[in-house]
């Protein structure tokens, strides 16, 4: 799979319309269309109209979000059109009254006259600035709200997930998603893999996931592959044949070579050999033989220490014998850090009175019911985990499990729109908007200015006022030593009109857009909240707006 | 779309292949297919298993599980094949070490020798008494672990959680499902509408669950309807053409009957028109000009009382003056208990001035972020609301976004296979094994009990020993009124065995299903557990297993 992609004229269409076959027109709510024949009946259809898409909170407690799932929306455009069956079946579901050349109407819309302009995809995003903005015809870019809510709040809120765990485990430790059997769907299951991989991950479980997105698979088995052997004479192949230079072609008794290690490092551990389990043992030969240069094994099934390891120590060092090295275990019960511990100086007693170095850094991988606070208070106790396996909590999100952006129409026909709430959180940010980042000396990202975008654009070195949107008290002034504009229009006259990063290109941009938070905004707990804020002539717009808006009570 | 449907023919497989894309043998973890090579290379093609698919504690703190997601599991084994690019992508994936015959093997592999057994679709289900039994050979039954594991765990947690939304709010409460846009991807908000349908909701607001499963879809107009008109000048229809008996053939001023209505309504209720929304009453006349029949707006945009009511009681006595009758109000912010009273008394108010009974049972919708002890919380304030629009709280399943489903090996070759866990929950219950339901006097289900599927069934009238899997001295004579089977075979050679019942009849049998379970297992606070047991026979057979497989220790 490329990284980039050019332009795509309209034959390339059919390549990117390997989205998945549920989203389409009709993956929306009723009221879309309903609302839809009322605007075409009151002869709005000629109407003009911007939405914004955004969020008001960042999740999980955090103060970042990574923007995620504009590729889908884009393809979701791209294949905007309701076919005949959807047509026959509006017609059976919405009222008989409705006028039969609304449905003529509809067969023929796409998507050709909306413009989509976005943050791009894999920034850290924050409440308020929108991460889409959709202008065109009100009736079309009403009728996008739902699918493009649908395709942006799972893809950002598992990119923030997995994006977190990154930070949590650090650079330098493995992490890799193994959700699929827990998601809430099995698009769910695809989703996470793909937003996970985006976030941060290093791979996935999800066979689908790496055919579809050329995303690393990692796998190796169950306990049930374990239990499946009892004994040692259930072995029915113990031969491997290798095919390295110092051994090669003679073929090697795997049972022979394995009894004799297990006693060698049991005596070295000073563990009775007679309490490791046979039928583990017998079970890593046979995986060994079908593995040999990748044999990584679940040690967990009987005992670890007593017998996990043992036999794992066993088979890889016959495996040695013959040339090939073993990559590791996988601890998925107990507790870890306890565990990876007596694993590492178990691995550097072998290394040491073997002298075979490499031994001493087999892979450890944890995988039992981890999450972002299982990693942090591990990194507390100490511990020589190098991958995390991570399941559920990764891909359900369960520590807030939807990210509610919403998407509202901020102005018609060329007037603006504000909407007013008792909840200040709720009031929306009226007329068509631009934004920037402006960033400090230090090179970090300071604050987030929302502008009217008839405004022109801060400049590097000049003073800009940036004021929050609400507290009229709270006011900065910002010399920026860089001003990045943080919308592009990638979808206009029925194309996509910018290079598509791939999904590696994405998953980077994550990681240097993180970069430019101070790490502050990024820990755990209690975050420093990154500023947004408006421009000045905004401010006075949104608050006249308000005013002009907002009926007077009378009290009495 | 028929609610029942005959054995199929193979024929009819195409048509039950409108399965989702995605689901599909490669949506699975890797480890699977790295264990079916390693059984491949032991020799172990013509081993059998028994698998069991069963979860360990039920969730949202509650003591009942719907189990939901047979359908798809039978259309997942109907459709099993890997196709030429799932083969080339695992050759290029796995090790090139890996025997090209294994490929060969893969490729023509289907599930047609695995025989699967299952309880009915849409029954309760209990920790521990398997949803589904795997039976055939090894490396088949293995490879379908997670994608069933994907498909029943969503399926069964959400049509659980609807359940409970249907007990917290009674049976004459319409409940509708408007997930779609906080959904954990398009697959997500599919499968929510799908299974909370089941789970006894009315209706949803996403259109393509409509057209795909025939469930009723629902919804009027957003917010940015109302906010897209400011004024009655910008109204270009105002006339409605009126086509029942009374006034037929003759077109109505909208505009002015409303404007009438509401100084007549506002003098009713002591209230000032000149403090309703202009923008509001413009945007409900052109809405109410588009489904004259159908109308029900969102109060909420401005002001409920002020505006909302007035405004809503306005265009529905001119609708009223034309024969037409509206349907009724959405609340989606402030205080529903307070707002949906004030509404009725409204309702009841103009209903009695205008001598118009009908008016006063108008129907309130409510739909912010509401959850099960939003619910409760209503019952107990007292309300006026008739439906419940619910979203983020159910589709998420927030309070516990995965069931814990797992899919464990219990015999291999004929012999019994037990996982044993420092942790007693984990602990799998071996061999090959059948359940009943057994019914008390009054009708209810008193037990489920798990057998060895050599034995005989209970039967009605005779005393039965049901005891408990772990605790030696828990044990209890049951006799019988009724004893059900709980499993039935659906799918062998081939084919799927039974009828399978439509979405319609699942839902059904949810509800008939839990009106044979005690309230108390399903009160919210604190539920009484639902007994699971295991026969005497079943019970000395896993202790004698368990004493065999687990190793004396040594303390010195």
């Amino acid at each position: 799979m490329a990284d980039e992609r050019k332009t795509s004229p309209s034959e390339d269409r059919r390549k990117r319309a390997r989205q998945n076959g549920v989203v389409q027109p009709l993956l929306t709510d009723l009221y879309q269309i309903t609302m839809a024949y009322a605007y075409w009946k009151s002869e709005k259809i000629n109407d003009t109209a911007v939405f914004d898409l955004y969020f008001r909170k960042n999740p999980f407690q955090g103060e970042f979000t990574i923007f995620a799932g504009l590729e889908e929306c884009l393809k979701f455009l791209e294949n905007f059109h309701y076919s005949d069956s959807d047509i026959e079946y509006l017609k059976q579901t919405l009222p008989q009254t409705i006028e039969p050349e609304f449905f003529v109407f509809l067969r023929q819309l796409t998507a050709d006259s909306v413009i989509l302009s976005a943050i791009d995809e894999g920034s850290v995003a924050f409440p308020r600035i929108p991460l889409l903005r959709l202008e065109g015809p009100l009736i079309n870019v009403q009728l996008l709200e739902t699918t493009l809510l649908t395709l942006v709040n799972y893809a950002s809120l598992m990119a923030t997930n997995a994006a977190r765990y990154r930070i949590a485990a650090g650079k330098h430790i493995s992490l890799l998603e193994f959700g699929l059997r827990r998601a809430q769907g099995p698009d769910g299951g695809l989703s996470a893999s793909k937003y996970a991989y985006v976030g941060g991950f290093d791979g996935t479980s999800n066979v689908l996931a790496g055919k579809l997105y050329n995303i690393p698979v990692n796998g190796t088995h169950a306990h049930a592959y374990v239990t499946s052997f009892s004994d040692l004479r259930e072995l029915k192949t113990k031969v491997i044949v290798v095919l390295a230079h110092r051994t090669s072609g003679v073929p090697h008794d795997m049972l022979d070579l394995c009894t004799h290690w297990r006693e060698e490092v049991a005596s070295l551990l000073s563990l009775p050999a007679s309490e490791a389990s046979d039928g583990e043992l017998a079970a890593w030969i046979s995986f060994a033989i079908a593995f040999p240069s990748g044999f990584m094994a679940l040690v967990d099934t009987y005992d670890v220490r007593r017998s996990g390891l043992l036999n794992f120590c066993a088979v890889a060092m016959a495996l040695n014998d013959l040339d090939y090295r073993a990559l590791g275990i996988r601890i998925d019960s107990g507790d870890l850090a306890y565990l990876s511990k007596l694993a590492r100086s178990t691995f550097e007693k072998v290394a040491h009175q073997y002298n075979i170095p490499w031994f001493a850094k087999l892979k450890i991988v944890a995988s039992n019911d981890i999450n972002e606070d299982t990693i942090l208070s591990l990194n507390e106790q100490g511990h020589k985990i190098d991958c995390f396996g991570i399941g559920t909590h990764l891909v359900t999100c369960e520590r807030q499990p939807a990210l509610g952006g919403v998407y509202k129409m901020v102005e018609i026909n060329g007037l603006p729109r504000i909407k007013l709430s008792q909840d200040v959180m709720k009031v929306t940010m009226p007329g068509k908007k631009t934004a920037y980042r402006l960033y400090g000396a230090d090179g970090h990202a300071l604050i987030d200015l929302l502008m009217r975008s008839v405004e022109p654009a801060p400049q590097v070195g000049q003073r800009v006022l940036c004021r929050h949107p609400f507290q009229e008290s709270k006011r900065a002034y910002v010399i920026p030593t860089r001003v990045e504009p943080l919308y592009k229009v990638y979808w206009q006259n029925g194309k996509i009109t910018c290079c598509l990063p791939g999904l590696q290109k994405i998953r980077e941009k994550v990681q240097t857009s993180l970069d430019s938070l101070r790490n502050d905004h990024k820990r755990n707990l209690n975050p420093t909240p990154y500023k947004v804020s408006v421009s000045d002539n905004l401010y006075n717009f949104i608050h006249e707006l308000w005013l002009q808006n907002a009926p007077i009570g009378e009290l009495s």
